[in-house]
């Protein structure tokens, strides 16, 4: 690949794209090359998609190599950052850290305690001391955002409306202990709540609790629903859907999801508009609320 | 077994124990004997344990035969009935209702909607309106429930005592929500919130998290806290732990359990107590908090 740091089109210097799990980080790294700036992708080994990342010019980096990746990315010319892509939350003593990471542990284990929002606030800090900025991919690439409405030719009945606003409350009431993202209502109740496990799981037990016969609700009933946690940090860690989602959604036996439009970032929206009417499923971007979630 | 409807001792007319899994129904049905109160257990086909059951005088029933339970518990006597055991809600498909439960069968329908409380207190009504009494196990049988202060020898520490702070709040924003009476917090983050799956299979959750090296914080660290949902009726759910708690809670690798006395029903304290001395991990009971969980 190359090492010249030319900055890309209209002036702008690359942009360094640090990529986890998933198909978020192409979908990203797609839509800002479409708009004709060039991306350099960090990958992070274990996570990221080889075959995608070859794609895209692009550097390999372990969890913990930051001093690695402060030296690339300088080299290449990048200031802006986007972080993206699935990362559970690594066990801390996985991380091998180069000399720059050691230097910053103290801090880095300080931040590993508490929640996400913690440790997500505390990473964006450390890349802005080191003289770069970290942005949202919303805001490199708007066009990955949810669109107010649905995707899809499903629409929510009103029994699915009564799912969302109790959906939505709970999120809202649960946001102050930095929790989960992303609730399941069936009927007016509540099936599961997210936390560590990420929305994928969560859709699978619920998935298993019908096969064995332990949920009272019909199929094709209940929604799930996706916020971003108010007050949260959107240049790091905005909820996400994709094609998957949907899939895990038809498995649950659910009438469709809900998330809220212009903070949700939606990988490939075709293959979600596709998968949804095959499962026939909603998929419902909602206005977002005036209190700014 | 006798079919004599003998009032026990000291008047009082015998105790109708509907009894779900677990080892909750028998250990009521023994304190409730203990006292000298005559019991009769009404065991729910595919919960009840029938190896346990055979130990009391019983009768067999599906659910779905109120009708059923009614003239047996009249014939046996009985007025005041207690609900107890584990019964994930049934799939309603999976009822077979006898004449009476059909007759009440729209209202059935209704009270399935809904969260757990609603439910319950939809039959509590019914069973008053068919003459019964519904009690809860926790007034027929004080000592089934949590002591203040420890069961075993394991004391929490300051970090374990913030855990609990954090999941106690938590589950106090959650309770309009009418979900989970439990958590876990470890190291103040929120690793999972119980809904619709229980007590077991979250913490069965955790520990597969952990075994997949998807969670940061060391093992002996985090907290399970169960607490009733304000408002909740105690006469059909009350929270409880038994051996069983005690050992998911070590595979997930927690430093130990936090339930409220007095709102919290405890199988067989001494077996708790005694595994969680194997497994190092504390077993408290908090203090009610005043405003009357």
């Amino acid at each position: 690949m190359s090492e010249t740091a030319l900055t890309g089109a209209a002036g702008q210097s690359p942009l360094a794209i640090i990529c986890g799990g998933g198909s978020l980080p192409f979908a990203v790294a797609q839509a800002v090359g479409a708009r004709g700036r060039r991306v350099v992708l960090f990958a992070i080994r274990g996570w990221a998609d080889p075959h995608e990342v070859a794609g895209f010019p692009h550097h390999w980096a372990a969890i913990g190599q930051f001093g690695r990746f402060c030296r690339l990315a300088r080299r290449e010319g990048c200031r802006d950052v986007v972080l993206i892509g699935s990362l559970l939350r690594p066990a801390i003593w996985r991380i091998r850290p180069d000399l720059e990471t050691l230097r910053l542990l103290p801090r880095v284990l300080r931040i590993f305690r508490g929640g996400d929002d913690h440790l997500l606030s505390g990473i964006a800090q450390i890349f802005e001391e080191h003289g770069f900025r970290l942005v949202g991919a919303h805001e490199i690439a708007p066009d990955i955002l949810m669109p107010e409405g649905p995707l899809g030719r499903e629409r929510p009945s009103e029994r699915d409306h009564a799912d969302i606003a109790k959906g939505l409350a709970l999120l809202d009431a649960a946001s102050p202990f930095d929790v989960g993202q992303a609730v399941v209502v069936s009927d007016q109740r509540v099936l599961a709540i997210e936390a560590a496990e990420g929305t994928d799981r969560m859709l699978a037990r619920i998935a298993e609790l019908r096969r064995n016969g332990q949920l009272a609700s019909a199929a094709r009933c209940g929604v799930l629903v996706k916020a971003a946690k108010r007050g949260q940090d959107r240049r790091v860690d905005l909820p996400s859907i994709g094609p998957r989602t949907v899939e895990g959604a038809a498995r649950a036996g659910l009438a469709g999801i809900a998330v809220v439009a212009g903070s949700t970032i939606v990988a490939e929206p075709e293959r979600i508009a596709t998968a949804a009417d095959r499962e026939r499923l909603f998929v419902l971007g909602l206005r977002e609320p005036a209190r700014g979630r």
